[in-house]
């Protein structure tokens, strides 16, 4: 991609209602734009970023079975009613909106009802079991205050996936199984070594949940953690009761704030209970279907990327999740073998599957490196007329500051 | 994909108060899902299609220099007051909802406002134009009656690129090669032979815009069909001055019903005017944007698609959106060898890249083969006594049941 053509310019100032050091770097390097709090649109550069987190999860949940769907944001009252989660003040997050014949319908916040409707259509015996069904969708939730970017939207996309098992212990296999994915997941995206499985409440059907939680000083949430034992412990369950299941004492953890980047969460049978999904066992008996719910918000974590991985200059991505392998930057200051060198180097990389972002344009040097830093591709590469002498290209990582130089085989080969 | 894992079943029934045939079949072959009249949710088969189909728009919108941005669904009333389409009697399709607080909030139907709003801290100069934004978004359009499937729906996906030009010709250059590009699209998408670029009302700001309408009794408009000429005017703007601007005769023209599956529109700068979005020109004087706006919709696409090529015995997928390459179906009758051969060319296929449907469940052939036309695969392949006993498979086509035996080289080259 050429810079000049770009449509997006970065910006010294974020918007001044804008308080979360997520959003405001992202609105300033052109990755999102503040529509209203806590509705953000994602521009080039943060749609190429949030589709990258998209596909590593989509991998993922491939790989353990997950099939993929795209449900609806408008809800039939109906099926919520039958679960008791239509009410206002049982859900508080509710968007509804009503047709033109005054019929009431709500925004999706989550999909358990519609997803437990559709498939008493398609699940009937033993034979059909289990299932994984999961998608990326858009879901809305009013938030009261939403002042944290992307870490707390009214709007955002989310995967999720519902296990629909024979038995509690088929359920819990795939639940561990789902949990080992998201240790894979937070580790390509490069959070790997601050995220721990989290111990949280299991609400009315489950002794537990399990959170994962990242730890940041910008986190909504209180956890106790064991580095040792790489676990940790949300603050709403932290008891002598759950220290006694945990064979933790209290001297083993510290307190951490952090924010929730995941979540999976055991169902039980509450949702096909309510909404009459059931199979017919091998014996013929109809039984209950045993439910999970796994989300993990791809907005959400790249707020959180860009909350903790980030310096004073700007973003740092990590290179999985990187809007472009490299920042090609040309400081040619008029002078056509350079320019022509850059462009050269442009065609050849992007030829060879690198993707480039290329900054072609007429603008001075400093300003070229100061928004690369605040973009904050991993590898720069600067042509210029002392690189042209030497032959080379000058290779930065924004990382590090650690800078090089390489030539061109070195460049295709590591990228 | 294992068709014994695939969770979605076909039916011999849609539900009751299905009305169209495209929602019908889709639904009975399980492509979606009805969850109220006018929202469909999208089930595996379904959505590898409607991928596809994002795919192929997507790819021709990047080769015109569109960028891909995502923008959001709740709308501020502020910038839509500014266009003047924030009231309900100028605008009759919105949902519209209350944040907590109480400020309305509205569902977008569209994007020409919030876009504009955007470019505002992006665009400014000369150098920055023109440029071509473009999204998949879901947009939500409260209509008052929803019975034509996925070609009338209240909540659907649209590919929606906007045009930012400098000036009516530039405008005017880029209108002419989207709709090449359209014509591109339709023809990938396999109903190019009945899709015609028709002259439709331009709204206040253009005497025309151009709608894409594709021949079919299930239309809702009408159009005026000159096959000779590969042209059509829609019946809003059928008369003696149209006729006299393209040179026609009415005796040239033959009347059809039609779907729209496309529109591109001249939107001048009614736009830009309204939220104040301008450029300083090389004189260093400010001049307005000329826009244009460029929609398809991908789910309607699917929704005409399903009805056009369908026949009575199920969907006919083109090869380009179809959602698997091939269907492999095995005949074992508990005969080891047939049931090993299957397996092995399924490995085989899936290996060598081909997206394979494999119907590898311990059901009659005949049911096989019902649900197989159904479904509606371009391929067939059959694994069989017969077959092996002849060393070659069996391959059916679903568009006109042509069959023949081939080889393994043959099919790995065919696919």
């Amino acid at each position: 991609m050429r810079q000049s053509t770009l449509f997006t310019k970065t910006r010294k100032e974020a918007p001044k209602d804008e308080v979360s050091k997520n959003a405001e770097l992202l609105i300033r390097a052109g990755f999102i734009n503040k529509e209203m709090a806590g509705v953000y649109s994602y521009l080039p550069l943060g749609l190429r970023t949030l589709n990258k987190i998209m596909e590593i999860i989509r991998r993922e949940m491939e790989s353990i079975g997950g099939q993929e769907t795209l449900l609806t944001t408008l809800q039939a009252p109906e099926v919520w009613k039958k679960s008791g989660r239509w009410d206002d003040k049982v859900v508080d997050v509710w968007f509804k909106t009503k047709l033109l014949n005054e019929t009431e319908v709500g925004l999706a916040n989550t999909h358990e009802e519609a997803l437990t409707q559709l498939l008493k259509s398609h699940i009937s015996s033993h034979k059909d079991l289990p299932i994984y069904p999961y998608q990326f969708q858009t879901k809305f939730r009013n938030e009261l205050r939403s002042k944290s970017g992307l870490m707390r939207a009214r709007e955002f996309i989310m995967k999720d996936l519902y296990s629909f098992s024979k038995s509690e212990e088929e359920f819990r296999a795939f639940y561990e199984e789902c949990a080992a994915a998201y240790i894979r997941i937070f580790g390509v995206l490069g959070i790997g070594d601050r995220t721990y499985r989290t111990f949280a409440s299991g609400g009315s059907f489950s002794k537990y949940s399990d959170e994962f939680q990242t730890v940041s000083e910008a986190g909504e949430d209180i956890i106790y953690v064991s580095k040792e034992k790489n676990i940790a412990i949300n603050k709403e369950v932290y008891n002598d009761e759950v220290l006694a299941d945990l064979k933790i004492s209290k001297d083993e953890l510290e307190e951490k704030k952090a924010i929730e980047v995941g979540n999976i969460f055991p169902l039980s049978t509450k949702f096909s209970d309510a909404l009459g999904l059931t199979y017919k066992d091998e014996d013929g008996s109809q039984k209950p279907i045993v439910m999970g719910s796994y989300g993990i918000g791809p907005g959400r974590v790249m707020g959180t990327i860009a909350e903790i991985l980030s310096d004073e200059k700007g973003l740092v991505w990590p290179e999985t999740i990187a809007p472009y392998d490299i920042h090609l930057i040309e400081i040619s200051n008029v002078n056509e073998d350079v320019k022509k060198e850059a462009e050269r180097l442009y065609t050849t990389l992007s030829e060879s599957g690198v993707e480039v972002l290329y900054d072609d344009r007429e603008v001075r040097a400093g300003e070229k490196f100061a928004e690369s830093d605040l973009i904050g591709i991993p590898i720069r590469i600067i042509v210029s007329e002392k690189t042209l002498a030497e032959g080379k290209y000058e290779r930065v990582m924004r990382k590090d500051g650690a800078a090089d130089m390489v030539n061109e085989s070195a460049l295709l080969s590591q990228t």
